[in-house]
């Protein structure tokens, strides 16, 4: 077991982990709808999410998560807590973390102005609060309210609002190069996990550069199996693996689809 | 800020972290449905979520997870690994955490034997795994698939599938006392955020036992505004920071609902 994961993450050219920012997710009251779009996002782009937390609007807690997370991994990114109210820490809390002045950036501020202005709203100094940028950062376009994200090492900042970060993510993605991209296929047993579990570890066992996962599911007393994933950064490798899965299935009289 | 956050924190007799333990949600091809759930049942019963992690089905990152999460909160409450393929390894990882041994449980082997007698099925080693518990820990019930997930000191271990983690979190509960509820309300502002950032702001020094968060959205062009939560452990003083709030919003004739 431990080999095949140590495999797996040495198959994977790039890492990163998710960082979501927001009391309101933690207490329930909002269904966090960022990491799943990012790690679809992040895939496609050859990137691997490693690891995920979510941590309250507190400075400390996320200058803790900031700094354990930006050396284990290749990227973190970050969601919430960008905005001008008093609970909106992120920008200091990553400053902080960097150990660099958290300072009014002119290019955020001439951004914001502008938008307020055409707004023909007031530039009052809470949205100056989100022209501040830690020191060395760059910015992270927003085309969608205008306060930028920010990029300082290896740490991408997006704001928590849906539309916001997506803008965001994918401004961010033209920064960085696309790796090579884990492949991936499912196949689907009306098995009971019980049934296919020592032809999953045979399989495992033949199949050094895949990784493959078992994911159990039972919707009606009729309709239970297993979804098995299989993924691989080579294609041969993973058509391999699938089709051994396939003789062994069939030789046990299991069907698959 | 930091001290209206420590407040808080004070203010809440217990919290809790959530680990939720599998590759399917970190890369994206399935989206977490229990964590929103068991933060809402939590909520109802009085204990609030200070940190979650999504981390892989990995032994080592498990074991690291859990020593950090149970030492730092009242409460851990993981979800996902607990069935009998290659890839469940949290009761492995968990008895190594705890530095105990990981044996046949005979309550648990017994409760499978006639779950799999019952069903006609064979219970064979693979199924036979799942009646592996860590040493010491007590059995969490599940009537819908019968493997039992377990309780080992402030650790309880439930199934990732949705229908058995709800089972389990409700049998878990019953052996947890209920505290003291925080209670909260929430207020709908037509205005952008940073035009009741300095409201918030009053409000909050001037109401120390509460905790405000401000929480933005973007519908459509014309329906944007902000959700203010205002939470507390007492009615009265939950029920003065609204009233503030409402006062302070119709002086700069700010629409609420």
């Amino acid at each position: 077991m431990k080999l095949l994961k140590d495999i797996m993450k040495n198959q994977l050219s790039e890492n990163a982990s998710v960082l979501i920012i927001g009391n309101e997710i933690l207490s329930g009251r909002t269904i966090d709808k960022n990491f799943n779009f990012i790690a679809s996002k992040l895939n496609e782009h050859g990137i691997s999410i490693s690891e995920s937390r979510t941590v309250s609007d507190n400075e400390q807690e996320i200058i803790n998560a900031i700094n354990e997370l930006r050396k284990k991994y290749n990227y973190v990114f970050t969601t919430g807590g960008i905005g001008p109210t008093h609970d909106d820490v992120t920008a200091e809390s990553i400053s902080k973390a960097f150990n660099v002045e958290l300072e009014i950036n002119e290019e955020a501020y001439k951004i914001l102005e502008d938008y307020y202005k055409e707004l023909g709203s007031e530039f009052n100094d809470v949205r100056q609060r989100m022209a501040r940028i830690p020191k060395g950062a760059s910015l992270i376009k927003n085309d969608i309210s205008a306060a930028p994200g920010f990029n300082i090492e290896n740490v991408y900042v997006f704001a928590g609002i849906p539309k916001v970060m997506r803008f965001m993510l994918h401004e961010a993605l033209k920064t960085i190069d696309k790796k090579d991209k884990v492949i991936n296929s499912t196949i689907q047993v009306s098995a009971p996990e019980g049934e296919i579990a020592k032809i999953l570890e045979k399989t495992v066992k033949e199949n050094t550069d895949v990784n493959i996962g078992s994911y159990p599911f039972f919707n009606t007393e009729n309709d239970y199996g297993v979804k098995i994933e299989i993924s691989s950064l080579n294609k041969d490798s993973l058509n391999k693996a699938i089709n051994d899965l396939k003789v062994y299935l069939s030789k046990e009289s299991i069907n698959y689809s």
